[in-house]
């Protein structure tokens, strides 16, 4: 298989799309004792090592057409923000990631030139995040359909996880990495408006989850954190339920945010992003003090008579963000 | 939601999917030092134990239209197999599954008892192979598109995994479990002939590898194993090449696994099913000596002028079994 260019997957065998993929997967660092990668990809399990005794895992899928268009995402793209989105879960629990596996399950006709395109984004990302991909599943689909479903590993590093349950009254919430860009990244490719700010269309596409923050919060105490996937009142929502607490969002900690934003989408849209959108990938926790690097975005506090949940600036505040089954958008 | 029959998932919202199928996932065993979920379904990973500071971890998707017809396979029969053959993974490196994350991708039309059957099915198969799910993804896709990924985790109980490529000349090849069952099965329906043998045709829907086997031949020394999963030649020739031997299979061997299946298909197809046929997930392993409920199939010998391969009888036999992406069919 000399040139991929004008091949598909019906072109080729399993054997021959492994053999010219393996190499874009390949770490390029040395193992450690956090990625001891003891059986990779060849047998019928990959086995690594757990150091402490205790492993996290996290599974994240991506579809073509509802999770991501051609016409806006590269291989490359789709891969690495589907390796991004699980480091991210990973790091939110304060894990490290230790490895990878990978399940394409692709129509016939898919190009090997996109395949290609894809492990490469997949290695680019894996080796950012210092980790590799130790398995994974070929699978034929039906016509027009792709999806890339990956599996990450981590390590505490001894420690326990943060958990989304462990807010508590009297914590500050902060955040890690930026908000709302990812969402106004989409918004501007939706509307054909990408070359307004292609900074916040390239966060769509890749998002760059500040994965060492993650580790960073556990050491520094935190108490409770979560990945912001789905945007940060409906996130937020989740860790507010989970520990039992009320969230309140300082508008006056958003707005520096928004203002970020509003060059590109308007202020009211920026408002929207902030609060709603989707795929930010940075960390949201809660601590009794904030670390160095992490932006504080409110408090947290007992909860009220109208229950567990998110306030922005003492008004309730519900919903928003990203169902996958619902029809109405 | 009180009744799912009529519902579609375009119709409740992921958080009322998650909170109706998880208690069908539930394991009824208590936790042990293998099966340790220290943080389950909930949070953004899922955190487990391994006991002895390493663990195994693989996956496996399958696709409607391309692994299962709903025609010939209810939910839970699609649930349970989808387990099985993780689990069948898992066993084949002498391991015990301790953990399965699964990701459900389906159409927004996807009717939620047929969701519901699958969760059903997936729960079955958790508690025979005694193991539960810790986590998963639920994502959209296009119009007629389900597929179902599993990863399941596991450990060797302290033992060095046993890999494809440990088979030594002078050694015994042999099957734990049945050959060519679901393969025959699976052509009895491709030719509207189930009602002929509905044992075949239930080992097609749902696969019974021998899990306790997998460690039970570790223990015994085996130097090589895999699971069965692409029919006996081809895996055969994946531990022949792994290992760089000669695996000759005894035409007097193979016998009693095409005459169990003769009186349904036919000699020729019965032949060629225990040859080929898929996911039967048997265990195939080499010993110095084949340990109680292992049937000898035949010999293990140095490479010859042919290279590492699979012989019958001593006659070279090359591929049959599956291809994804093979569109001749």
């Amino acid at each position: 298989m000399n040139d991929s260019r004008d091949l598909r997957l019906a072109d080729v065998s399993e054997e021959e799309v492994l053999e010219h993929i393996f190499p874009l997967l390949r770490a390029d660092h040395g193992p450690s004792a956090a990625t001891g990668v003891l059986v990779g990809p060849g047998d019928d399990t990959a086995w690594l090592a757990a150091p402490d005794g205790r492993f996290l895992a996290t599974t994240d899928a991506v579809v073509l057409g509802h999770d991501w268009l051609d016409a806006w995402s590269t291989g490359a793209d789709v891969g690495h923000k589907a390796v991004m989105q699980n480091c991210a879960d990973i790091a939110a629990m304060g894990g490290v990631t230790t490895g990878l596996l990978v399940t394409l399950a692709a129509h016939a006709g898919t190009s090997m030139a996109w395949v290609t395109d894809l492990a490469r984004g997949i290695g680019e990302a894996a080796r950012e995040a210092r980790t590799s991909v130790v398995g994974g599943d070929l699978s034929g689909a039906d016509d027009g359909t792709v999806m890339v479903s990956i599996t990450a590993f981590g390590t505490t590093e001894g420690r326990d996880p943060v958990l989304r349950s462990g807010a508590r009254p009297g914590d500050v919430v902060a955040v890690a990495g930026g908000l709302g860009r990812s969402g106004a990244g989409w918004a501007l490719l939706r509307t054909g408006r990408g070359e307004i700010a292609p900074d916040l269309v390239a966060i769509h596409r890749r998002p760059a989850p500040p994965l060492s923050e993650g580790p960073g919060a556990a050491r520094a105490g935190a108490h409770a954190m979560i990945d912001l996937s789905d945007g940060l009142v409906r996130d937020a929502g989740r860790v507010a339920r989970a520990s039992g607490v009320v969230i309140d969002l300082d508008p006056a900690a958003l707005a520096p945010h928004v203002d970020a934003l509003t060059s590109a989408v308007g202020a009211e849209e920026a408002l929207t992003c902030v609060l709603t959108g989707g795929e930010e990938h940075s960390l949201l926790a809660t601590f009794a003090e904030a670390p160095d690097g992490w932006h504080v975005l409110g408090t947290v506090g007992p909860v009220d008579e109208l229950g567990a949940g998110v306030r922005v600036g003492g008004e309730p505040r519900r919903g928003g963000g990203w169902d996958h089954f619902d029809t109405s958008r």
